[in-house]
This record gives structure tokens, sequence and C-alpha cells, in this order.
């Protein structure tokens, strides 16, 4: 088909191996479809109820959750942003009492450490896309001060930053919040990304996250931010915010950066919201572990990571660890950049 | 409460490491839920069509389908097995033209290898679990034959046989059949368990495989092979079939294994339907890249992982590789154990 073709060029599948995750994906042009047409096909929370008085996030409902840890602003019954305990956590809270560093040769650890959740809006019916840049400026200071606070317990290796929006990208809870789990381990993604970069570095001497500047992958920037599908994307439409000034530790970030970044996020999920249909997704921040050596600095590069949930996973990626994208990341950037967001 | 506590000692949070994925698991009880509680939210195929018109998997509609590769039995009208092009490939047909070994340092390969369809049985409504042991041994044989054709060619590195079950499980046809996919690459989950579990034989002598014994763990066993749950099984359930013998490639397997691995094989997809209202699954058989150094046989070991679909992945996952399992090895093993299954 002409139309087709003038939208997006014939493409044959291909094998790209991405230098930060280490991973190989398969990228294979869907049947009969074209980048532009790809949409959720469960869209998440179409009609939030805007008073839910079962919801225990609400505000005036905290009662009704685990305990506090802080509030933005701090001690206002007016709070716009709550980090609270995870009524029920995925490990036992508490300061993991093993202080070896190697845990290569354990096959056993007690499951400690913290599991929090950050509440992001005091109203049910408010998802963190409608938040103001300066709104989300603030929830991602809110996951900065939780981590300087972990990172004081040597015996907590990494700090997992994650939000799932939408029942099938894992939500429980529709109103909006985002999760934080420290553990007493450094995860094997994160080992296996470090030791990627790591190797990027000794063969080019440069940091492969600071190398991304593609034209044909940027989808938007802003002063101290640039957004990109990445050039081995494992999803289709998944999305990269990257820190132009080379950082290891999202939690050096300061509040002007967590400004604007605020306010790159905000678009990038306003562009995939109108493009995919309000898709479920996963957001995760990919920072450096907690405690690493002072030569490992210079190919660390922590960056947010984006995932909108269209395709589910099958026995090849469970079995093979490699994924199939059926949009390549050129296309992907190409018709996010085009996505005209209203005021 | 009592009868709970009767059922499965109370259990707290664990992380664990398998020495053959190298991967931590956190073991994390459900809330309010035995072992025994965990059912499928979406069972696979309830009511197959026992003549479904429209499907090219049939038996007599063979010209719908891309070509065939072979039949079982061998040119019969009659057949029961088919082997089969997938008319809508994720790579493109062909023998990769890339000789070079060490893919380490190219970021981009044409996708190009095999990715055939094994047709299980000619009747719509049968499941791979309705054959019998001898029939399942059949299918077992079709992908051993259609490996030793394809490792003729050099430049295919992996083959990842694999079955989605089910429509949430990635199936996309309800007539059951399975994939294999011939790759240029050794994909990054095989290259980390080949790796993994050479650390192990380095540090013990032994191989991880041979070594997993555990009768807490063990759900059955035959004449040649032992179906476990593994001690840090990624998912809720999980089972792998292991041969006793020691031996890197599944394409070693002859026709007495095949048909003693068809009946413990349709043991294990019985009792997982039965147990947890037949759920969608995968099917993948992990076996060594085609081409292996002779001093790396002694620690490769080829299984068949069964992975029911129960649990969602969400953000954690995805950003940290590190999974969160419900229910402890020992209780889904024992559980399995327990699962009565009619003649």
């Amino acid at each position: 088909m002409a139309s087709s073709e003038s939208d997006s060029p014939t493409r044959s599948p291909q094998l790209r191996k991405d230098v930060i995750t280490n991973r190989w994906v398969i990228f294979s042009p869907a049947r009969a479809k074209r980048p532009s047409d790809f949409k959720s096909k469960s869209p998440a929370n179409p009609n939030p109820n805007p008073n839910n008085h079962q919801c225990p996030f609400c505000i005036g409902h905290e009662h009704q959750c685990a305990p506090e840890i802080f509030r933005l602003p701090p001690h206002d019954p007016d709070w716009k942003i709550r980090v609270i305990e995870n009524l029920y956590p995925a490990i036992t809270r508490g300061v993991p009492d093993h202080d070896d560093d190697d845990h290569s040769l354990a096959q056993a650890l007690d499951g400690v450490g913290f599991h929090d959740v950050v509440i992001e809006s005091p109203v049910h019916s408010v998802q963190l896309g409608d938040l103001s840049p300066l709104e989300i400026g603030q929830v991602i200071l809110a996951y900065k001060i939780r981590i300087q606070q972990i990172a004081s317990c040597e015996s907590i290796k990494y700090v997992q930053v994650f939000k799932n929006h939408g029942a099938s990208a894992g939500a429980s809870m529709s109103h909006s919040h985002s999760q934080m789990l420290a553990l007493p381990i450094v995860p094997p993604a994160v080992s296996t990304r470090v030791e990627s970069m790591k190797e990027y570095f000794n063969q080019t001497g440069k940091c492969g996250i600071c190398e991304v500047n593609g034209q044909d992958l940027l989808v938007d920037a802003s002063t101290h931010f640039l957004s990109v599908v990445p050039y081995a994307a494992t999803f289709p439409f998944e999305i990269w915010i990257i820190p132009r000034d080379h950082s290891p530790h999202f939690h050096e970030i300061n509040d002007e950066k967590a400004l604007d970044l605020g306010g790159l996020l905000k678009l990038m999920l306003r562009k995939l919201s109108l493009q995919l249909d309000n898709p479920p997704f996963n957001l995760m921040i990919q920072t450096s572990p907690l405690q690493i050596n002072v030569s490992d600095t210079s190919h660390s590069h922590w960056f947010l990571q984006i995932v909108p949930q269209l395709t589910g996973v099958g026995g090849f990626e469970i079995g093979s660890g490699c994924y199939i994208n059926f949009v390549f990341p050129e296309d992907a950037a190409k018709v996010l950049r085009e996505v005209n967001v209203p005021e």
C-alpha cells in the first residue's frame, strides 16, 4: 500500500544488541499494522471514580494505611504527597543484618529490607500525568528524599523505584502511587547493566548513556534531559529519559533538575496516553547500586524508563531472555515526536 | 488459623539465588491465601470447538498453511504431527551469513534464521496434555528431528523450542502447537545460564542440574527423568523436568527416553490443569548452544521448563530482573505431589 510505505519505510527483521542492558532484541515489523496504528487493548482506569470512599490512599483515610514515613509539605494536613509503609510488603520490614558485600556464594538470605509506597496525589481521580510539572517534580523529590534516608543503611544495596499504572501492568490500587523496594542485594538486571556499561567504557572510553544522541531516536528534550526511544528498545514505544549530564545516582538530582524532569515526564506520559489510548504502563528508575567504587562512576549513568504494556510475554521471551519488538525504535520515536499535545 | 498452619508452615520472606539461572527471587507468602488456593484467573480454552472450520492447523486445511517441512508418520495423509514454516515468522527465513562466532561487539545483525511451527495433533480440540504418552513422545521426537536438521547449519547458534498455551500466555491460535525459533545468536538467558552453571562447576566440581535431588522439591519421577519445583522458582508452580543422566543437548534424546518423557510431561500437565484450573502456561526446552566446547559439556545439562501463568509482571520485575514468587517451592511441590490424577 503506497500510503503505508510513505508513512514508514519497509523494514526487514533485524537483531539489535543494547550496550546498556546487554540484551538482544528482535525487531520484526508487525504484519498489516503501521507503527501509528498501535493502541492499548486494555486502557487503564478509563473512568476512575473521583470520590472513592473505600480507597485508603485518599485524603482523610490516612488511618486505614500502614504508618507514614513522611509527607510533603511536611506535617501539613493538606498534604500533596505521602510516603508510607506498604501494608502488604514483599519483604520483612527492617535493616538486613548481612554485612557481607559478596553474596555470590550465598543461596538464601532473609527477605529483609523496606517496601514503601509513594501516594502521588491526595485525590483519587488524578493520575501522575495529570499533575503539573512542579507537582511531578515533587514526586521525584519524594523518591530522592526516601532513597537518601535508606542510603544511610549500609546493608541495603539497591533501591528499585517503580510505578505500575493500570491493572494489567500490575497495579492493585487505582489511586495513583509508586513503590520503592530497598533490597539487601544488587538485583540481577542491575548487575548486568553495570557490567555491560563497564565493558562498553573499557572498549570505547565513553559512557554508553552519554553517547545516546541519535536524532532519529529523539522524542523530545528539556534543559537537563533527553527523552529517547532506545536503540534496542525491548518493548514497543519504550521511552528512556536520560540526564544530559553524566550522573551515576538518581538521588543526586537537585530541585531545579527535578522540576525540569517533571515537565518532560509529563509530556512523555501525555504523548503515550494520547497515542496509545491511555495504556497500562510501568515506570522504573534505573540507577546505580547504592555503594559503587569511585572507579565505576565513570560508566554508571542513571535514567528513567517508561514501558507501555501493549504486548504480552510468551514462552520465547521467558525461555531465551530475548524479546520480539514489532515497532522499530526509529518509527516509534517518529510517531511520538509527532503527537500533538494540547496545552 | 490452625487449619492453615497445619497445611503449610508459617514462612517469612526469603531471597533465594538459583545457581542455574543466576537469578535472585523473593519468596513472599501470599496474604490470606494457602498454596493450595491458587487458581488460574483466566482458564485457557475452556470449550475449544472440536470442528473449527476456520483453523488452518486442522487436518484437511493443510493448503492454508505455509510450506510443510515434514510430517509424522512421514508422507502419511492421515498425519499425527506436522512441522511447518511459520506463516508470520519473527525473522526472515534463511541461513544467516554471519560466520563470526563472536558477536560481542556487533550491535546489529540481519534477523535471519528459521521460525517453525509444530502442529501437535490433527484435531482442533485435543490439547498436548490430552495426548497419550506415546503421542507426546512423538511431539518430542519431532522437536529433535527438526533441531538435528537445523544443527547442520553452522551459523545458527541456538534453537529455542517453546509452547504458549492459552491467549494470555501468548498463543494466537487455539489449535495445540509449539514453535521453534532458530537464531544466529546465543540468547542472553542462555549465555547467563551456561556461565552460571560453569561457575558452579568450577566452585564445586559438580553439575548444578545433576545435583537437584531434594525430596521436598520433588513432584514425581520416571525411569529417566525427575520433575521438580526448582529451589528458586521464578514463578509460582513452575516445574522443571530434568534428565537423570547428564546430557548437555536435548536433541541427543533417544526414542525410549522421549516416550518416558512423554509420560512424565503428560502427568505434570494434568496435575497443573487439575490443581490450577487449566491455567495458561508456557513450556520451554532449555538446552545448550548448538556449538559448545568439549570442556563445557561437563556443566551443561538440558531440562524442560513449564511455567503456569498465574501472576503478571510489573515494574519491579522489569526494572530489577528480580521476581516475587508468592508460593515457596517446597509448598508448591507438596501441593502438586498430592494432586490425584484420575486414570
